[in-house]
């Protein structure tokens, strides 16, 4: 295996997320479960032995992972990580390890980006922390739409999906107040989230993805009754996507589309505000709940769930929803290929 | 058996509905399938013979139900209905088919009243038929207010809960824009939304119900970088309902908080918005979804649908609701008598 490998046999690069939060140690529950096959953890080894790897390997590869002795976790050695990480007090905000959660982001897109490892994995960071470390990205997202981006050029436009086994939703806003969300929504913001949900859903396999938008008011307004964002832009931004080719339907109502959609009606739902999005895909356990960014040029998911600093360190975090990350990751990284 | 009856044998009383809706159909179905007993029907005998009931036998008491033969559904003579409501076509809007489905309401609140009947399961009405019908109500719930305010008094403040058999839910707001429902959150609202679901909840059976307010914005507001009505009004009433002796808690984060209240961590839930609420009652399937009017000196609940004009007379009309609807009713009745 050599670094130009295109296979979907390439490895997954997991990056370790804040040191003193739970990131860490998901990754080492999942190793101990056997799931870490053909992935690699971006990370400080000292930081992973202390949330209880018996013995980490280093490779300077993704693709050198043959080469680890059985029972060691593969650690990608990420250069300019600072020192002491694994002496940090658990579940506190410090700069260095939002610094080092940065450092092992870059390094993982770098794999990607060089064709070296099929698909990221990131485990969670701090805000805070990112700040503190000098970090000048709010979060992941921001993060991974610059290193995305070509010197010079404009981002490209990225919408958050999550996903678990029975349902898939495409937020058109997010981490904004709802009174904000109100502001930001308008005609372009749902088209562009048609646009890109509908060229992931074909990235990842559905060759006509049926997607379903969910309305913003009661009844997606009851005509007009409560509320007129319906008549106003969203049933206009579906009828340009259908006018554009895509299998694009609704507003309906927000309070049955989703559960249309877990019944097989619809493949994806675009909602408009981040509860009426999540709300439903939490409501059966956040442990299977997997994170998609659509619209970065390579696959990157992660869990449903952020640091956790009031339980790290504990050995209580439970790596489900990073073993889903992973599953997903593979899942779209394969059709990715199959498709382009 | 007779009229002053305070036993828990009490029968309910079910109102027929829109004549042109799946309300009768509906009604017809839980009978067919023996699921009438002890429950008699405010309606038309021609319109439910319409809808498939064999053999209709009226009664002028719903004491009377004893006497009636077996086979035969259990009418209540209801004065003042219009003539040809079995002619009206299916599906359309009608203000005799409006008009009939108050007066079957309003009947059925006097049996009530008067101790002659446990509760209320009312079957679904068209708001546009009710105003056609001259009915100077916008629905059942302004409507029930009326009926249950003595002349010169101010209506009980009332909500809906939305319940099915692992989530209850009671909302702040409901059938307003988005937009709108942002203006009429406040302290008071979101406080006396927390007495009516305590007092309820009492009602029915939780010595100390837990109840838990799920925020309006993302994570609640992190803080207030996502929007500060949590610190503002929502924070502050949940701490002045704690400090009138309420198991009241957050507020919570939306998109995790009906989770864990399905998982038993609370009896139920308080939402900002129709749809925060509704959600997740509706999102493992609309069957089995109730409403309950809670702040009225009576038990009444209904199906969690509408109309649904478009199928109504097909025969497709699925009756699941109106059983979970009437068992609550029976839930509830029995409770508040114990209670009371």
């Amino acid at each position: 295996m050599n670094a130009t490998n295109t296979t979907t046999d390439l490895p997954l690069v997991l990056t370790m997320g804040d040191p003193v939060g739970i990131g860490p140690e998901i990754i080492v529950r999942a190793f101990e479960r056997g799931e870490l096959r053909n992935a690699v953890v971006a990370g400080d080894a000292a930081v992973l032995r202390r949330a209880g790897a018996a013995m980490t390997a280093l490779v300077d590869e993704p693709g050198d992972l043959a080469a680890v002795p059985p029972g060691c976790l593969p650690m990608l050695a990420v250069p300019g990580l600072p020192e002491g990480l694994a002496a940090l007090p658990w579940g506190r905000i410090d700069a260095s390890a939002g610094a080092a959660a940065a450092r092992c982001i870059e390094h993982a897109v770098r794999c990607v980006q060089q064709g070296r490892a099929a698909a990221i994995v990131t485990a969670p960071v701090h805000k805070e922390a990112l700040a503190a470390g000098g970090v000048p990205y709010p979060g992941h997202t921001e993060m991974l739409q610059a290193l995305a981006t070509s010197a010079g050029s404009t981002p490209p436009p990225v919408r958050m999906m999550l996903a678990n086994d029975e349902l898939r939703v495409v937020l058109v806003t997010i981490h904004v107040a709802l009174r904000r969300a109100l502001e930001l929504l308008d005609f372009d913001a749902v088209l562009s989230t048609l646009e890109i949900a509908h060229a992931a859903a074909r990235g990842f396999g559905f060759d006509a993805p049926r997607i379903a938008v969910a309305g913003l008011n009661p009844h997606a307004g009851e005509g007009g009754l409560f509320g007129d964002e319906e008549i106003r832009f969203i049933a206009p931004a579906v009828q340009a996507a259908q006018a554009r080719g895509m299998d694009a339907r609704g507003p309906f109502a927000p309070d049955t589309v989703f559960m249309r959609a877990r019944r097989g009606e619809f493949d994806l739902v675009v909602a408009m505000t981040h509860d009426h999005g999540l709300i439903p895909v939490k409501y059966l356990g956040v442990e299977d709940g997997v994170n998609v960014t659509l619209g970065l040029p390579f696959v990157r998911t992660s869990p449903d769930h952020g640091t956790a600093f009031d339980i790290a360190g504990q050995g209580r975090a439970d790596p489900a929803s990073l073993l889903a990350a992973m599953k997903w990751a593979r899942r779209l990284a394969g059709s990715r290929r199959k498709v382009g």
